[in-house]
């Protein structure tokens, strides 16, 4: 059996969130699925670099797996993404050293935030991008934001995924800004708490209205409190764009 | 009762085209059923510019209907869209001549077909594009659209929609062209046979793959023979972006 290592892209529109359910569609219940079919029907395993929640999309969701094929890396590629539903795809493949963790190993992940800031909603960004028909100022949002950089605990903007792990990250990259109609918010950190990105993106929303002025975000974080944060937004806008690795 | 117009954006994936029908859900049943309910159950009529097929999405469809409203145009337009489902919308409204015919008073149409020509494909984009994975000559797919330019006997592209109406068109924008990994063909015309836009791109795909040369196109048009022509390409890549009116 060979070690491979994937980035894949899927519309998590359809799926309820990346991680392996009994009676959800997910996505590595659909990995899984044609990898088992194609390996005979030997039980295949997929793990992923970050638990995406359902609805949540990926251009950049790294994953690994081990597989008895007989044939190069471009042959295993093709014939995953015949197998797959239109909704995921393998973007590129390769062969994985041996010890590698797509989760363990990664240094940081960076997520994308997409806002339809226009009176009017657009159907065809629908499933993609939150809309926000308020003008928002998104100077004071990229201000806000990059409040955020550096190590902090995040309590006040998720829970941990397991009771023995802490709540303190590093935020690596933090900017808002604006194309067009579309305002894009990036973050990138050495880990995500559980609904981390949303919530800090809903309270960059009450602050790019106007509502609050930007130190309000240093007030939530030192609250240590989810209580006092603003409202999670929809999983529709977000994208995990990267997951980055050593060298 | 005033009258009044609106230019739509779709997300044609979920709907069996625009045309009301009895048994499936369609855009102008969904914008009939809401009007009918803002009208306080007095019937609303829709009538389109172009009656897109099963899939295919617009940008800039425009529609007319009558209704009883007393506050102004934005409330109407805010108030549609507030009850209509997440893949369609009103993008502008405005009150209307009275003989105003969305269909009738149309110089022309145009469309747009998007192509992902890459190896791999994008599920982000699976809903409104056609994923070709050979590379395509994009030149030589512009340099034959363009000699569709002006009037022709269509026939070998599509059929008219009633027995009565003839197969000439008079062509006014055709091109293609490259965007990254995208191509785009537009075609706008003083009017499109039935599925005609979609066997056009049949076709350029068969030169822009390079089986073909451009001039083939002169004698699959000579033919006034659909037997002759292309495959019909999907309707997820087809979006009518504009419809163009006197004045």
């Amino acid at each position: 059996m060979a070690h491979y290592q994937a980035t894949i892209e899927y519309d998590g529109t359809a799926f309820g969130g990346f991680q392996r359910q009994p009676s959800a569609r997910t996505v590595q219940g659909e990995l899984e699925r044609v990898l088992t079919t194609l390996a005979g029907g030997e039980a295949a395993t997929v793990r992923g670099a970050g638990r995406t929640d359902s609805g949540v999309h990926a251009t950049g969701q790294v994953i690994d797996f081990h597989l008895t094929w007989r044939k190069g890396e471009a042959e295993l590629l093709h014939a995953v993404n015949l197998m797959l539903a239109k909704d995921v795809a393998l973007r590129s493949l390769s062969l994985a050293r041996e010890k590698f963790h797509p989760r363990y190993d990664a240094l940081s992940r960076t997520y994308q935030y997409t806002l339809l800031n226009a009176l009017t909603r657009q159907p065809l960004l629908h499933r993609t991008t939150l809309h926000e028909p308020h003008p928002l100022d998104v100077a004071a949002m990229d201000r806000t934001v990059r409040l955020l950089l550096g190590e902090h605990d995040f309590a006040s903007f998720g829970r941990a995924t397991t009771a023995s792990e802490n709540t303190v990250r590093r935020m690596l990259t933090a900017r808002a800004w604006r194309e067009g109609e579309l305002v894009q918010v990036e973050l990138q950190a050495n880990g995500f708490l559980y609904r981390m990105v949303r919530s800090i993106v809903g309270a960059l929303l009450v602050i790019g209205r106007g509502e609050q002025p930007p130190e309000w975000i240093q007030t939530l974080l030192a609250a240590h409190d989810r209580g006092q944060a603003a409202t999670v937004v929809p999983p529709n806008g977000l994208c995990l764009v990267a997951v980055e690795y050593p060298e």
